[in-house]
C-alpha cells in the first residue's frame, strides 16, 4: 500500500513541472491571501493589491532575482542583461483585482511572467538586452472610477481631475491613496514619465481572456490583433409624447419605447451588414428605462433613457459607425416624431497591437502545434497604455470560463501552462539578440 | 358707450341658447365645487364626486324633472312615458374623475342627458317610453384600481376580491366607501344586478373623446363603432445572459435589450400589416427597464423586463395577435439564446356597439350636415359594461384635445352642444314610439 511510501521522486522534475508546481503554489497563496470568502479582493493601491506584490516580490528574491520598486510603487522584477544600456524587454501584468472578483484577472501575466524570468535565470541563461517583469497596481477601474491607473502613472498620463478620483469604499481621494501606497505622488501629479518609453522595447502581457471565444472555438491561447477602442453615450432621452393607451391610433403616436427599438433594430442590421464585411465592432445598450414617476402599463411612453456603447479596434470603424448612428437617430425622429436628446459623447482610442510581434507569437503557436487564430481584446488592458506610449506591444490570451471580475472564473492551468510557456520561449528567443 | 346700457335681449333665447347658457352654468359650477386648485377631484364613492351628484339632481329638480336614487345610489332623473310598462332609454355616463383631472371626461355625458331631458320636458313632450338620465358613479380605476364600478355594480359584476380593494388615499376596502356613499352593499356583495336589463332597451352615452383622432381629422363629433378589449402582460422578463460588453462577439451574445428591440420591432411589423388589411388593434409597451441592481454602461444586459398590451374591438384579431406574439418570441428565443417570461395573461372582452343605434346616430349626423366617420373606442366606458349585459348600446364622441385625465382636456362648447343636440334629437325620436 502506497501509504508511508511516498512516491520517489525519479531525479530533478522538468522545468515544466517545476514551473507548473510555482505556479499553482502562488495562485493559491494569492487566493489565500487575498480572499474574501466570496471572491478575491485586491483593491487598487489598498491592502490586498500590497499583499499580491509582496507574495511575487519574495518568491522572485527566493529565486536569486533582482527586486525594486518603481516610482509607481509597482514591483520590477529583473533578469539583468549584457548590455545594460539597450532597451529592455518588458513583460507582466496588474496585480489589483475587482472586489469579490477572480483570481486570475491580471494575476495569470505576473505569474506567468515570474515563471519564465525563473526559468530562465535557473538555466543560466543571460540575454542581450535586460527581461524585466512588471507587477502593476491600479488596473481595474471598479476602486476609482478610472482604469489603467498604474500604467498611465508610469508615462506622465494621469490628470488633475482623475487624482482626484474618490475611492469607492473610503471616499478618500486617488492622490491620497497612491501616496499612502508609497507612489511618488509630486511626479505624478507633475504628470512626469515615472518611466521612459524609450527604454522599453517591447511590452508583452499574458491575460486571461474576458469574454467566450476561446471557449467556443476550443482554443486554449490566442493572439489579440488591438484592444478596442470605443465611443460611448451614458444617456440618450428618446422624447416622444405620452398618451392613452388604448385612444391613440398607430398613425398619431410619438411612443418613445417603440422608436428606441427600431433604432436598436436598425443599428443591429447594420452591426451584422459591417461583420459579414470583416469589420471589428460590438454594440451593447447596457442600461435602458422608462420613467417609474411616469410610465404605466396603459401609458404610451413618452419618454425612454437609454446608453449606448459601440467599440472596435478600428478608428475609422468607430467614426463610421457613429455617423450611421446620428443618421438613423434622424431618420426615426423624422418618422415617429420623436427626438434623441444626447449627453456629452465619450471616447477611448483603439490600440494596435505590435504587428512583429504579433507575427513572432503567432509563429511559435505553431511551433507549439497550436492554432494561432488572432482575436481582438475587447476588454481593455494596460498593454494599451504601453502601446499609446509608443511601445511595441503584444497580448496572449488564455482561455477562461464564466468571463471575469467573478468568483467563478476559470482557467485550466494546463492552458496556463501552455502561455506561460509561450511566452518563456518568445521572451528568451527575444532577449537572445 | 355700453357702460350701464346691457343689451337688451330680444323676446326668449332659443333652445340651443337656453342649452348652452345652462350647460356652460353647469360645468362651471362643477369645477368650482370640485376643484382642487390643479385641476378637479371627484373621488369615486367620495366627497367630490357626491357633491357632483347633487349638483346635477338639484338643476333636474329646479326643471321638474322626477330624481331618485337607486341602490347603486346612481342618480336617476326620469322624464316619464305614457307606458310605464315598456323598457326605457336611458342615457349618461360618470359623474367621477381621477385625482387632477378634467372637467369633462364623464360629465359631458350627464349633463348633455340632462340638457335633453329638461329640453323635451319644457316642450311637454312626453314619450312613449320613459327617457331616463343616469349619473354613475365610480367608473375610473385610479381610486381601487377597477374600473366601471358603478355599472358593474348595476348589473352584479362585482366580485368579493373587487370588494376588498383598497382605496389608493385611504387604504380603506372599496366595499366601505361603498357603504357610506349609500349604496346598498349586501345586495351588491351578494352579485344581485340592481337593475334589470330587461327594463332598459337602450344606453346611450356622450362622453368626450380621450385620443386625438377628431382633432386630427377635423371633426367635432363621431359615433362609436366599438369599445376595444384587451390582453395585458403586466410584466414579461426577457433572460438572457450578462456579459463583458467589449469581450463577447455578436455571435456569442445573448442580450436582452437587443432581443427585446427585435420582438418590438417585429410586431410593429405586424401592426402596420393588420391595419393595411383593416383590422382595428392599438399596443403598447409602456413601462421597461433594466434592473438598476445590475445594469452598466459596459455590461451585456442579461435581463429585462416590460409591460405588453394590445387593444382591439375584435376579439378574432386580439386572438390572432397574441399567437402571433408568442410565436414571435418563440422565434427569437430560438435565434438568440433568449428566454420570455411571462406573467398571468389579463384580458378584458371587446363590446360591440349596436348596429341599429349606430345608423340612426350616423343618418342624424349627416340630418345636421356633419361628417359620419365612425372610429373605435380605445379607452373602456360604461357602455361597454351596459353591452355586455345584452343592452343595446351606442356612444356619440365629442371632439377634445391634450387627451383626458388631465387638467388641459379642451372642449369647445360648440362642439358639446352640436353632441347634446345630436342626443335629444336621437332621444326625442327613439321616445316617440
Amino acid at each position: 500500500m502506497a501509504r508511508g511510501n511516498p512516491v520517489r521522486r525519479r531525479g530533478r522534475p522538468s522545468p515544466t513541472t517545476a514551473s507548473s508546481q510555482l505556479a499553482s503554489a502562488l495562485f493559491d497563496r494569492l487566493a489565500t491571501v487575498t480572499g474574501d470568502g466570496v471572491g478575491i479582493t485586491r483593491e487598487s493601491y489598498g491592502d490586498g493589491e500590497a499583499l499580491a506584490l509582496d507574495i511575487i516580490e519574495a518568491e522572485a528574491q527566493l529565486n536569486g532575482l533582482a527586486c525594486e520598486r518603481d516610482a509607481g510603487n509597482n514591483l520590477v522584477v529583473t533578469l539583468p542583461g549584457r548590455d545594460a544600456g539597450l532597451p529592455s524587454i518588458a513583460c507582466g501584468s496588474h496585480l489589483d483585482s475587482v472586489p469579490q472578483g477572480g483570481n486570475y484577472d491580471g494575476a495569470a501575466g505576473v505569474i506567468a511572467g515570474l515563471l519564465a524570468l525563473c526559468r530562465m535565470h535557473a538555466e543560466g541563461f543571460v540575454p542581450a538586452r535586460s527581461i524585466k517583469l512588471l507587477a502593476l497596481r491600479g488596473e481595474e477601474s471598479a476602486w476609482f472610477g478610472r482604469a489603467y491607473i498604474g500604467s498611465s502613472a508610469l508615462f506622465g498620463k494621469l490628470s488633475a481631475d482623475d487624482l482626484a478620483l474618490p475611492n469607492l469604499v473610503s471616499g478618500r481621494p486617488l492622490i491620497d491613496c497612491m501616496r499612502e501606497a508609497g507612489v511618488a505622488v509630486n511626479r505624478v501629479a507633475r504628470g512626469e514619465a515615472l518611466l521612459d518609453p524609450g527604454k522599453v522595447a517591447a511590452w508583452l502581457e499574458l491575460h486571461i481572456e474576458q469574454g467566450p471565444v476561446l471557449v467556443a472555438r476550443n482554443l486554449p491561447l490566442a493572439i489579440v490583433t488591438g484592444i478596442r477602442g470605443n465611443f460611448r453615450h451614458r444617456t440618450i432621452e428618446c422624447v416622444g409624447e405620452a398618451g392613452h393607451s388604448g385612444a391613440i391610433p398607430r398613425w398619431l403616436r410619438h411612443d418613445a419605447v417603440f422608436a428606441t427599438a427600431d433604432l436598436i433594430t436598425r443599428l443591429d442590421r447594420h452591426w451584422r451588414t459591417l461583420l459579414e464585411r470583416g469589420r471589428d465592432l460590438v454594440m451593447t445598450t447596457g442600461i435602458i428605462g422608462t420613467d417609474p414617476a411616469e410610465h404605466a402599463l396603459a401609458r404610451i411612453p413618452g419618454r425612454l433613457h437609454f446608453s449606448f456603447e459601440a467599440r472596435s479596434q478600428s478608428a475609422e470603424t468607430l467614426e463610421g459607425f457613429y455617423d450611421l448612428f446620428l443618421s438613423e437617430c434622424a431618420g426615426i425622429s423624422e418618422e415617429r416624431g420623436v427626438r434623441f436628446d444626447f449627453d456629452r459623447r465619450l471616447d477611448s482610442a483603439p490600440a494596435r497591437m505590435d504587428e512583429g510581434w504579433i507575427a513572432r507569437l503567432r509563429a511559435a503557436l505553431r511551433d507549439m502545434d497550436l492554432p494561432d487564430e488572432p482575436i481582438p481584446s475587447g476588454a481593455g488592458h494596460d498593454a494599451a497604455v504601453f502601446a499609446n506610449a509608443g511601445i511595441p506591444s503584444a497580448m496572449i490570451f488564455v482561455r477562461n470560463e464564466h468571463g471575469s471580475h467573478n468568483p467563478s472564473e476559470a482557467m485550466a492551468m494546463d492552458d496556463f501552462m501552455l502561455g506561460a510557456e509561450l511566452l518563456y520561449h518568445t521572451l528568451r528567443e527575444a532577449g537572445a539578440s
